[in-house]
């Protein structure tokens, strides 16, 4: 299988889809890349949550997208063994603990399980819910599209500032189209800067342990055209303190209706450096990542803790192949963290599908009058 | 060969000594632990450099031991070759060059040319250098004893409030014995502790590139039976934020007179993240890293540029031998700082061979008032 797209110039690219043909759907094999473009079908539940518990896909928009997907499956499923809707919800419930900390992934699936309730008959069930999930994943690619759009103004700002000089950009993690659908959340406003010749340079922190910084993020920028540098997570602080950084934009996977910001594990170090230096930070999300049941303070969002080998070891391409190797002392224990919060008092400012607003209930409830409960 | 004491009992163990029937300088090649004890001879000032440049020795104190030695491979090679004091002083100025942050380099290999170029004749000279080496590895030992005794209350009190519930110390990096002579900086309070039987568990940041966290303190800890977990660079701040961490300390490669601390990229991030979460940062230092001339915030430190293939590029054990993969995209360029500046007003308190003070530059003033300019 080859991914439409790949190799050739950039173009709006997904890292999920429905195969035409076998009506299973296709995703990119993240742990894979930069290495090698592999793709993965998933035809049951079961692979749907593997992919997502296994990080095969990642990044909060594109895991909610996945498990409406899962639920596609499960509803087709539904169809060939004649199973009823408990059977469906049964099933949301088990895609819904994949990963613990991405809100979408609870919201997606109950999404598509309320609009599949609402249908009678397994045909209407099926295509209710392929719609429902190609319209989650529509709605995810508009947001970037929007998020890309609000984010433009502050890079163009910064750059006049600059008098044109280079905008150097710091991110974490990738919060790109791989792990959106299209453009991404933290990149769309950097890929509408470059678009607009932007003189642009992004600061890639490679995010350990699984790098999706180096691997991921700065395949995607590569790709683009958008030129990047590469550095360990423990460099920020020192680019920041000698003035090398001028805007550092991450993603998130959940947002308290306050503004805390869950974010892969190493986003709130960058945040206090960033305040240290008076450096603008600010976060890129579509709405969906918002928990509007959370208000205080965001240490009560579920950090999930994953099997500490991802720190003992790394996987990289030793020229032949992807290769693992083990970076500690074999009886050493480690443990694996993957996200942490940063306070809202360190945002400088949320880029949401609907504009920028600032980290604080008012504003966020402003913005989002339909939505705070 | 085989390293005096390794796989044995702990016991105290050094990174650099003299071989007795060859008279060459041995080191512990460090860039192979934990996967392969390996002993490298320097034979010429210019194995000493290579040792130096290509971090088979690392650490501040280590490095300054490692360059007083290769102060006497110089004498010993002048000798041979009948050359005088001039060429001594040349092979000086290449050797305070090997790497530009430590400052220990610069001092110790003053310090041994200043002893032999007080001597007349090549055995006095040999014979000088190398017993001016020797002192200095005995006066880092014994500054390494010194900081344990006088950081050990610290710890002993943290305990205390704690009411001997297990205490949690955060490192970064590694200063503990390979990168000294004898027990360490940063660890020599640990393991004096450890030795009083309090209950210690030790958060180890990886410390990318290098990982000397991962690789050397792990082993370190280990090998000594202090419990210790491996985390990535990334999780500190979640940790402290969570409750999990007691106490930080570190290490430092230049400490300015205003008790700014040059150390391993990534401890200024490890210094705010327990600034914002109130708690303690020590630096445990020799005064031999203190350097004198420096009053001005630390911006004006040199800090080290390196190859940015340690960022590209990592190295660890396959089950049959040390293998280097590559973590990003081919085309990607990468950076490689390998120090930061952690400010004094981070700082907690310094330890050193004389006490515990403040970072400021009146209360460093008053422990080394013989010291400062």
């Amino acid at each position: 299988m080859t991914a439409p797209g790949i190799g050739s110039r950039p173009q709006p690219l997904r890292p999920i889809w429905l195969d035409a043909e076998s009506g299973d759907v296709t995703v990119i094999d993240q742990r894979r890349l930069p290495h090698e473009v592999t793709l993965q079908a998933l035809r049951t539940v079961d692979d749907a949550i593997q992919a997502i518990a296994g990080m095969v896909v990642r990044g909060a928009p594109l895991i909610g997208v996945t498990a409406a997907y899962g639920m596609y499956l499960a509803a087709r499923h539904a169809a060939g063994h004649d199973l009823g809707i408990d059977y469906l919800a049964a099933e949301a419930r088990r895609l819904q603990v994949a990963r613990p900390t991405a809100v979408n992934l609870r919201w997606a699936v109950t999404r598509v399980l309320q609009a599949v309730a609402a249908e009678a008959g397994h045909p209407a069930r099926v295509a209710r819910a392929r719609s429902t999930a190609a319209a989650i994943a529509a709605e995810e690619a508009d947001n970037c599209r929007r998020i890309g759009a609000h984010g433009l103004p502050i890079l163009e700002a910064l750059s006049r500032a600059r008098h044109g000089n280079t905008l150097h950009v710091l991110t974490h993690c990738n919060a790109g189209w791989l792990a959106c659908v299209e453009r991404g959340t933290a990149t769309a406003p950097l890929y509408a800067a470059f678009d607009r010749g932007i003189d642009l340079h992004v600061w890639v922190d490679e995010t350990r342990p699984l790098n999706q910084g180096a691997r991921l993020t700065a395949w995607e920028l590569g790709r683009y055209g958008v030129r990047h540098t590469v550095i360990t997570d423990n460099a920020g602080g020192h680019l920041m303190q000698r003035g090398r950084v001028d805007l550092v934009i991450v993603g998130s996977d959940r947002t308290t209706a306050g503004g805390d910001v869950a974010n892969k594990i190493g986003t709130y170090l960058k945040a206090l450096a960033a305040r240290d230096n008076g450096i603008p930070f600010y976060v890129a999300l579509p709405s969906s990542t918002f928990d509007w049941e959370l208000t205080g303070g965001g240490l009560e969002i579920p950090i999930e803790e994953r099997d500490p080998d991802e720190v003992r070891f790394i996987e990289g391409w030793d020229g032949a192949g992807l290769r693992r190797v083990r970076l500690c002392p074999e009886p050493s224990a480690a443990a694996n963290f993957a996200f942490d919060v940063t306070p809202a008092r360190l945002v400088t400012g949320l880029i949401t599908e609907r504009g920028v607003c600032q980290a604080t209930a008012e504003d966020i409830g402003r913005m989002f009058p339909d939505k705070i409960k």
